[in-house]
């Protein structure tokens, strides 16, 4: 079988992204073709930086805005460049040149500073290809796709609908397939009976609304949350559904910190990403943990086995 | 040193309690000399029940009330005595002839079926003695202090006040001496600088008011909760202070559900519990696991040393 081809956007190069990619270049080589998309100046400029070689068989797609790079810095030129790799890997992946994409972390502030309208990755895949990107983050034992994400606490409640619930309930299915589902309540102890919250019977509603339409029963719950990521029932769910952020994440980055990656579902192209930051403080100087950036090339690749 | 009195309230008698009082007998004798609330008729009918004698030095103080035990129902009975059984640790503990309680679970709705007009054991002690129980959860690796408890999700955000907050650090400082305790945040990324949620800067000058009024940097935060759980943070803590419910109790339980104990603090006795419910559907049928009761007991009298 012929691998896969992924487009690797290489993040901030201030940060830890081409250390990551250059330690982990031959494991996922195995998994895939890589097509990083840097500039081969930039991507000396760093493997000379990290007193490493590049690999004969590392392909690019060339970026333009060649900079000098300062680890750990926040800069315009390189929030830039990282925006640029990014948009070069969508491209590839739009025109058939990638089957996926893999992105490296990027800085949030660089990106203000270099004028990105965009708070991160995921933003721009929305405003690009005008669709609302499902977040899953986690690894292969539990994937947690949340709900709402980068709003405030005090707003959660008010966005749960059950047109919006049913939806987004219909939507991971096409993206993830036949699989049995454990959606959380929004209350403490899923609204104890309407006791501590009434969001629950919205959510049940949404849930058999769901299975209805596609006809099996794979969505199960409104689960109570602090029970849901106990030993015993997460053993029986790979994929969970959080009505907020922390209520998924808190739990799952307890649990699979290092090992975590972040999935855009939902969208024409798939995207992977490993779930943490630049690393700016030991950028360039210490090892950094590649085993998220390998997991995201291989979440990529086994999201691709399910088209 | 003399071993400290521990009185137990036996909780519902139609479930796990009793099963789990006589395994761990043994063991929690070594810390403390145990006084279980329950009539010696009532032990025997439990342990004739689970092929099982009772221990020579099982000390009672007798409850009234005796009924016959029918495995995992929900009854008035039942609920009646477990309330009893509740009500006489207590009150060995204010009259002295306890050091402090432990409790075993008891069934809300058998306690609802018996007129009792608590949902539970922490509703009673506030009500009782007329102040703000603080409510933790955890084991020696990490406790959990919750700043609101059983309240909807979407009244959180508002039952945060400087004042409240500021109290609430000074109480629970009283309650566990000089420890350093992680201040979750409210929202994602902890407000991420506002752009999230603002409730984060009230949260910091409570924290600062209350460091000040100590006379020490005890109180850190507020921390970004999808971050605060993770291996290299909670190394750094064993202390922690959620802002609500889930957020402290889905990453508690998934590290430590099995050892984890519920313990009230701010209170004029010291009483800590099992963290687990009635387990009506094991009841004198398979073995409960004990762990949780028995760090109860050790939490208690590790509490009573810092008195």
């Amino acid at each position: 079988m012929k691998k896969p081809v992924i487009a690797v956007s290489v993040g901030d190069l201030n940060g830890v992204g081409m250390d990551i990619i250059l330690r982990a270049h031959a494991a996922v080589s195995q998994l895939c073709r890589p097509l990083y998309c840097i500039s081969p100046v930039m991507a000396q400029q760093a493997a000379a930086l990290l007193q490493r070689t590049l690999p004969e068989d590392f392909e690019t797609s060339s970026v333009e805005g060649d900079f000098v790079i300062e680890p750990g810095k926040v800069s315009a030129a390189s929030g830039r460049y990282a925006f640029d790799s990014f948009r070069r890997a969508i491209a590839l992946a739009e025109s058939g040149k990638a089957d996926a994409i893999t992105t490296l972390p990027i800085h949030k502030e660089a990106w203000a500073k270099a004028g990105v309208p965009y708070k991160g990755h995921t933003d721009m895949l929305r405003d690009h290809f005008g669709k609302d990107a499902i977040m899953m983050l986690g690894c292969e034992k539990l994937y947690v796709a949340l709900f709402t994400e980068h709003i405030p606490l005090r707003r959660v409640a008010d966005s749960l609908s059950l047109e919006r619930l049913r939806t987004f309930f219909l939507d991971f299915h096409r993206a993830v397939g036949d699989e049995e589902v454990a959606v959380l309540g929004l209350n403490p102890h899923a609204g104890d009976n309407g006791v501590l919250g009434d969001e629950e019977s919205m959510i049940t509603a949404a849930i058999d609304e769901a299975n209805r339409s596609i006809g099996k029963t794979l969505f199960s719950g409104p689960v109570v949350p602090d029970i849901a990521f106990t030993p015993a029932f997460r053993s029986r769910y790979r994929y969970m559904i959080a009505m907020y952020h922390d209520q998924g994440l808190a739990p799952l980055k307890a649990l699979y910190f290092d090992e975590s990656v972040n999935i855009s579902l939902n969208l024409p192209i798939i995207r992977t990403s490993v779930d943490h930051g630049t690393a700016f403080d030991i950028a360039y100087r210490s090892e950094p943990k590649t085993l998220s950036y390998r997991n995201a090339i291989s979440a990529a690749v086994s999201l691709l086995g399910k088209r």
